[in-house]
């Protein structure tokens, strides 16, 4: 029998004990678990953030692997706990729409977590990440089977992320996903509904700035140069090379991008 | 034989080579291990800090796991290294009172570790973590004998971090233990010996700021308004709903905390 | 069979999908793989820190490790990828000296790595980390031979860190290859090229400081001091007791440092 992975996906930050625990309640249930940290770094409460970073990695993983989500300002609410069965793999999260880039790639199988007897008792107000999360991904790893711990849902919570808006005859108005590391902005435009900007002129319009050029790599550009590049994760970035393309636009998460293909 | 389980916590950051050098040396002779990152981010040298975070983590593992932790400022002077059996787990970091909170939970046999035939030679001075602790640890996870390493000693190094001193009649003086990743201010009042704040009137003073309500949840605080929550580490805590208590209050670890119950 | 142990050492940060991904592909291929985070902190682009952090690290793993370094200002350009056997160990990296420290140990075996059978379809232009190094890793990792890669190179880059200058009779000038997590400066001086200043007169200048001692610990230096030390990574470090002597000293990576042995 192949070891289970457990992915972890949070907005808890790298120095607290939140994740430490979270990986202590894993291990003590799914002993022979490999845990693989996705990210603790989400900003706090950004839920599409979230939904675009597990929506990124979980199709590189292997079949069976569970991923555990957790970004909750919800927390101690009613929002549910869900367990999602979607691409051969599991997921564990809030239903407040951070799965919604997996869902808009799979046919998801989603159920409310009500079996409270798997959970950590007493089950704190503001720790569910510890309490009702962890034990229903290191359950999930074990082979609990999902109908164990709920019942199938429609009513779940999608979020339209990665369908920009057609404002104009030429005209569509889309956003700002994700600022990555190195200043990259992600929009929400996937490349290949909007191929044609490789073969047509076209402006996108971001901040106070309009560029006109698709550029293939960040080597070909111009220092201090704004391009537009067919990114790495389906959807138009707007890069600089050598240089943080957030900076020099200004612009943060959910800032308006709007583009004109001619 | 399941695998053993070494976490690490450490004041290293995350930026160096220190980290991956000391897993390195740990799989060298503890190759089966599963290694399980708690955090390389505690502020440089603040030991209670350290306490706190080890002192919630370690709980959550199951029996057998060895927890190293390495926050030591005086690395390369007479301090010793122990060796600690507590909760049916392993510890080793320096005696500078990093365990503390873990001997107020456990009836804790602690060792001075001598036995420098484990240590990498030569030993430097001012990199502990590679050449000193990970060392005992790895051997600790392959099952060498407690014993091996050094006496038991009963002068081991234990700091009170988690008892507010009574200041008048219906007053107890605390302080501030942890700021979490969201701002949260944890206090060393622990929530089981003052629940009757649950029924009774109070009023906290912490910063230039008085407070008199508890909640239950974030979520049913009004924007920017201050409580107290009984948080999931057992102690009492100021919180503010998707705001930071921490820039609220202006206030930081070590902050006095006043509590008066009417 | 022992378990693999694959490291990871990049510029990625730790807030992006990146490194998540690149764990998937690593564990889809390499299931029973151990996945072992060096950093992902490193300055973008920033290679010398980037060698100096691997050539750190690496000689404390177990024989048959792989060690990713993905560090990659050319991606999308033809910079060579490579693997490196070097030490009993394996390295995947790009052709641009980021390996140079390990190279100064070793007598490393370097081929280009052309065999692209192994790389994930369609490879992007703009990430590499997932399309071309993990899979050689990985596969590296459950024990595909080296030659079923590339052919071996001689002009791989090498570039020359560890080598000061002699500008004078008794005067060297060296550069500051690291900060690390305290503010310590790790200079390109090696200890025991340098072991005389041990026993004879000599001054350290770093921005606008002279400095004439050499320390053995820290915590025998006066706060705000500044001192030499033999430092752990077998350089001269710039210290202070728990300060930043980068803050006190405004100096980083790069900034000259002249030595004078009387």
């Amino acid at each position: 029998m192949p070891r289970s992975i457990i992915t972890l996906t949070t907005d808890f930050g790298a120095s607290d004990h939140f994740v430490g625990t979270m990986k202590g309640v894993l291990l003590s249930i799914a002993p022979q678990a490999q845990l693989v940290d996705i990210t603790h770094n989400l900003n706090p409460f950004e839920i599409s953030e979230g939904a675009f970073v597990i929506g990124q990695a979980y199709r590189y993983f292997p079949k069976n692997t569970v991923h555990l989500v957790v970004i909750d300002p919800g927390v101690g609410t009613a929002r549910r706990p869900i367990l999602v069965q979607a691409g051969g793999q599991f997921f564990v999260a809030p239903d407040n729409g951070v799965l919604s880039m997996v869902y808009s790639r799979e046919k998801p199988k989603v159920r409310a977590v009500t079996a409270d007897k798997f959970f950590l008792k007493p089950v704190s107000h503001t720790f569910h990440g510890r309490d009702v999360f962890s034990p229903v991904a290191a359950h999930t790893a074990r082979g609990t089977p999902p109908a164990a711990f709920g019942k199938l849902i429609k009513d779940y919570l999608r979020l339209d992320l990665e369908t920009p808006s057609r404002t104009g005859k030429r005209v569509w108005t889309g956003t700002i996903l994700k600022i990555d590391h190195f200043g990259n902005l992600i929009t929400n435009f996937r490349m290949e509904e909007f191929e044609d900007i490789q073969t047509r002129r076209f402006e996108m319009a971001v901040g106070t700035r309009r560029l006109w050029r698709l550029a293939n790599t960040y080597a070909e550009v111009e220092p201090g140069e704004l391009v537009l590049i067919a990114g790495s994760a389906g959807f138009i970035e707007i890069c600089a090379n050598q240089a943080s393309a957030a900076k020099l636009l200004g612009c943060g998460v959910g800032a308006p991008a709007e583009l004109t293909v001619y």
